[in-house]
């Protein structure tokens, strides 16, 4: 006989690298596998090694790595993890990260920036990557920064249906405490069918940068108003909101995001901060003086196995928000 | 001897597509140059054919088009100017449109959608060409959908200048026509110094895409409201928007958009707007019937010939708007 | 455990763009499937949207589109499509272009012309395309445009079948209409086991494109002239070269050719023409001003489906063609 | 200061494979230059080493080498010598083939074979070549196989001019040698105005590649025949034509091909040939048992110059042709 | 019904070229499979025609060729036979290639050199490779040549446990013939537990390529020194460093090499040479006069048909070679 | 007139990162041009950003990164650094990478690892570059990891004619730490008319990774030995190797070493070593607590300097090397 035949057959792997290891290994449990055993660490200058030890070849391999700080690590450990399963014969490669590290540079503000936003999806590509995967990415466009598949995973429901569990729903209003965060705001108020607010500063024409007022626009006054935004790195921006609402009469002020990214000052901002919670999801790790009372965090692991299992299947990760938006 | 050397030298070489010529020879008048001439026509069943009539080779080649209906045939021709210049040996290709078509398509609103817009991108690059130029993008992400340099002008100085050079600014107040506009209202608040409002759509939760009201976030009362777009396509938000702002107690109320797309119901609904004035540049062709006294016109020509001439001279498009925002 | 290790499985499924839907649905049902249910529509300023109505992912994707009037709009649809499939994780592509469009630009003619028929194939590809499929490329040179595997489909068999059905085989010369397609008249003279003859246009050596005459090179007094052709566009070359058949004292004359173009003053060119038949596959839609008693339109609909099958279960698209030529 | 600004130059080098000597230093006469010193060898098993003896940084190179036999050792030797160029920092690397190698390959004739000539463009190309030069590709075609500009060269002025400077015109009728070449046929009909024939092989429609007769379609008695082709390579096609002419009562036979290859049996074939002379150009050595009266080898070697200046001064190369078809 | 369902299947199927048939003959054997029947030819003027002669569409295609002289040639059939798989829709291609021909010319020793084995990585690639196999790297690095998986085979378990099941491994010393190879020779001493020895050629500092001793730096008298090294090409590296050896009062001399590439003078050198035995694998076919008592050759083609297996079961190639070093 | 024609300039401009600034400036001393100013600092979660300060369109841009500590914020802040540069239009990008980050990870030593070297060149060329220039690759492989020009440096002359001019030239052993090492001290044999020695780990055969005796293989017993290699990282090895050489009676012991990585331990190692002398280059900045006495730094940015105008200028790198081995 000329050839061999068989049956084909296929096999999810899961991988992580060492940026979010517990968002992992509840991924790993709402699946039902282990996660692949690796061998990494940092070599004494700081060059990562990375090796699986177990055969991969012929595998679906989901590669999960949270962009946290330190982020270029994590970004370099995913690049070379993924070069490790191409290289290794993997069938295909998804990238999970769940927050996508320089989302926020998504376009040249001023002339002679970086797009990083793109940079990072031409990396992953080019190590190898077939597929990305990724929650509430800072504008829907970088979607089309990679060239393939993108599944675009939201928090929206899990955080509006818990704000929405908690408040009464006529009480509330949602603000954008600027105005290029709307959009997200707009959602909130179609989920929850709440009224809009828009923090709006107001900036000198005659001199540049120079913030004249911050406009609450919109009615607050005696509100229970729910500020949101895709990410809270520093915090200023949000508690200078939750402030400027309390000044113009609000009854009470609950901060949500996707990404606590939390950097630098952020602990102390929100423990001063007299906003009464702030909501995260655990796309990123949340750092140890920040698990306080006020902070709340819901977990996004059993949306991510729901999604690897629909790509995994091929089922449909579109069906997973139908009805939700 | 073993080798030849000879002085360096470059050609900027002008072409235009079919679509918008009065542009490309007014650009073409600024530049000082002749359009390179063309021979370009349309067989019997469509096909596009393209030749130039003088020798191209080792020029730097700007390729004007303008994104108009029929805008799929005027991206085709487009494509194929540039593999005709590919092949015939230049040394660069600048792309411009000033109009970038498909922009709107700049993600998946919804599963299973195309990302158009970077479709178009990527044929542009596929075909030959190194450079895109482009004027006010539909969201600034797009650059990043290029691989290479995207020159971004901006048509707001231009627009900005003529409105507050009519209306005392005092009186002013900019409206974005919806939550996902905001950004661009934010820019014209910045320079003109004004204030800030919003037609937000609050839809029905319980029933999908039902608007329950449109909602003018912000104060109107007896001011000159400045309704802002990047584009006005059939008309329809924006000249309900108007309408709102009058019934919210709007003195007047001006439209500025730097595309006048202006297609199908256009004409009718402007011409029987309350709105007082409507202001465009001419990135796309003005459809006769719509050359009509409350909608003016004004040229984008010089500010794209002065694009090319820095491209050209290895000058800077990022001075052009210093100052400018 | 490491792993979830299941069966493989494929799924063919089939798509069409708007150009032809009858000969889709026709492919559709020999295959035993439906369409895919898509929404595709053209915004005001023509623009082209798709979306798909059910999930894709992980799909065998065959995308068929015919390169009818107006072509660009076509062609564009068709890569919007592709994008579509791409980003929704489909596992391969395959376009159907039963006629390929732009087929004709397969070279230079001239200095600074396109090689449009090498874009097409390039643009699909960069589209997302992984194989095509198309019915009696123009030059079969076009096949080696796509970096990928072309499965070319003949009409040949269909055609010369029908023709040699009808008249008596002894009383056939083929004809080719000019020197370019003489290769084509050679595949049929082989079939049907007929002599050959030629259309030789002289041109005047010291004038440029003047036809000195239109020379019948070969023996055609009182023959049956079956004038063969890839595709009949406007119909002057191939009436003109009836009329020469008949003054040279054809007896009749016949004209067959796989795709029927039929621009512009085809129509009434065909139906003034001595010829008394002409034969056409319908890999185009004909117009309905062509649908006259001498206009014979045989379905290449059963051909595709039967070579979308082989595909699809790894047999052989060659297979279907043996013992043909 | 910031930068160290200086002028642009430009530096022509040729370079030279080891196929054939004679034709490169013909060129670098013509040109004027020396070519550049090269250390070109061949290890025990077979593989090739080269290395430039000068600097070459920054020179446009143009890199000529006949793809005679033992074809697979030259193309590779080639491919090394763009590499070494690539990888020593040139500006741009021009290939020339004089003759392109598989060029008869260019489209599959039966199910599983390659497209040879299209791998040879694509190999040029990830070697890192940037534009071909090539003199009358085997078909026209093949431009489109290489993603880059193509100077298409062609001899017929040369050929034409010296048959038509032997012979009365009007004596002349031009022969295709079999259907897939009228189209060479046709361009020499009309630059030297005269008629047509072609030899048409008949064959079994019944048995496979059985030829029953090989037919003369046209008139050829007492003619001059022209028997004309882009190459010669056994030379068994092209004798079996002289004897069917001479058959058909033909007055003398002359051939007259660009290259000739002219492997195996060529030599004895064309000695034993009724046909008169054989007229070739030099794109390929001409092997020494084909030095004979009865063959002319026309130098292509001023043309390929002309080209090479036109390319290196971005001037024009289509304007080599005008006036010739 | 939308899609069509079937379960998946896959197909091993190995081409052979015609460098090393025996070797291929042997693999197949072992794998349980016949070679799938394929037409190669050299045309008269040395271009290479292949044609499968069933059909391998889906198929998991292994494409074996030794690349031995004349390599270009073998290089440039095993190049067209993948070109030809990639266009009959083979699913996968992996390449055998158990000598990596160009593999020393793997950096630049000098300015203005190729980099030709990665030019042969790249080449592969281009006509459509997925995956290379090969045996014994001549450095290791050229794994990082391909982009996409490379299964790096070893023979010095073969190899090593002949010599090791010879000889008394306590009087065993291995020796490096040069100060390049000694990562080998230390393998080899870490398998068989013996010393190491190097020839170490000084050159003289003053006068380029002079060499004005060879040293043998370690013990070896008294020793039965074993030669290794990943090839053996002439020889008189080898056969000189032999003589070194015995002249410092070697026992015996036994020469080890993977590939036994065997130009030239090697068969002459390896016949009058003091060393008792030489012993190769067949990755290379053995030359006639190369077989000699002292010549002994293990058969590579088990580790090969194994390797296979395990790449198209999805297992794992890595265990092979556990425990070997 | 058509186009606009001027001459032709170009303008080196050098950019550096963060990680070794005084290199840079040194550089650019030696160049005599300012480094170009650029904005570049790290958000709170670690995001780099930067922006250049002026113009850099048409640029010859160096981009100059030493990869050290933090090793992947660096790596990654060249990356984005170059697509800043290639978004703002400069013509070319040489990275300047003095120490090539994750070069010893050049090689699969085991299944299932990266090649990271490999990706980080391919990151490079992602992002933009078109060119490298490093000093001393840890294998001279790496070169052929990069699709493009490799400017390949030696620190060779520089440390060995600083160690030949200290001590007296019979009184010295080069001597390689390892048995992979051997060819850098081969090297430095050669240039110093030197003997060789070796130090040579034995290991166990029966149990993995036990070594049983660091022989070392050659003479050292009152020689000055110099044990060299491309970087000392912790010091581990070379400390070792230094009491093995010093309990064999060596004289004295001198460590020469292009980079100093000089991780973790190696300050208390180098302090603590019998060896009298360390030397390294400024690839990499020296850590503070390594200042010391007996370690030496030789400034390589003249070298780096005169490459960059030969890049620049179109001369000549090799011609820097020419003499030097």
């Amino acid at each position: 006989m000329t050839g061999i035949k068989t049956s084909g057959e296929k096999n999810l792997m899961l991988f992580s690298g060492r940026a979010h290891p517990e968002l992992a290994r509840e991924v790993a449990e709402q699946l039902g596998v282990d996660l692949v055993p690796t061998k990494a660490l940092d070599f004494a200058n700081g060059e990562i090694y990375v090796r699986y030890e177990e055969s991969v070849r012929g595998a679906d391999a989901f590669v999960l790595q949270s962009h946290t700080a330190p982020i270029n690590q994590w970004i370099m450990e995913q690049l070379i993890m993924i070069d490790a399963l191409k290289r290794a014969s993997v069938k295909s490669i998804t990238v999970i990260m769940p927050f996508y590290g320089y989302a926020r540079q998504d376009k040249k503000h001023l002339g002679r920036e970086p797009i990083s936003a793109r940079l990072v999806a031409d990396l992953l590509k080019q190590a190898g990557a077939h597929r990305l995967m990724s929650v509430d990415l800072h504008t829907a466009q970088i979607q089309g920064f990679f060239d393939g598949p993108v599944d675009h995973l939201f928090a929206l429901p899990l955080l509006a249906d818990y704000v929405g569990g908690k408040v009464d729903r006529d009480r509330l209003t949602i603000v954008s405490p600027d105005a290029g965060r709307v959009r997200v705001a707009d959602q909130w108020s179609d989920r929850l069918g709440a009224p809009l607010a828009i923090i709006h500063k107001r900036r000198d024409p005659n001199v540049a940068n120079k913030v004249l007022s911050a406009d609450v626009v919109g009615d607050v006054r005696g509100r229970v108003c729910v500020l949101v935004d895709d990410m809270i790195d520093t915090g200023g921006t949000i508690c200078a909101a939750a402030d400027a609402l309390f000044e113009q009469g609000a009854a009470d002020v609950i901060v949500a995001a996707t990404h606590g990214v939390l950097s630098g000052p952020a602990a102390d901002r929100l423990k001063n901060s007299r906003a009464s919670e702030f909501v995260f999801t655990n796309t990123l790790p949340t750092p140890g003086e920040l698990q306080m009372d006020k902070v709340t965090t819901l977990s996004i692991a059993p949306l991510i196995a729901r999604a690897i299992r629909e790509v995994f299947d091929d089922g449909s990760v579109t069906s997973l928000f139908e009805g939700a938006h």
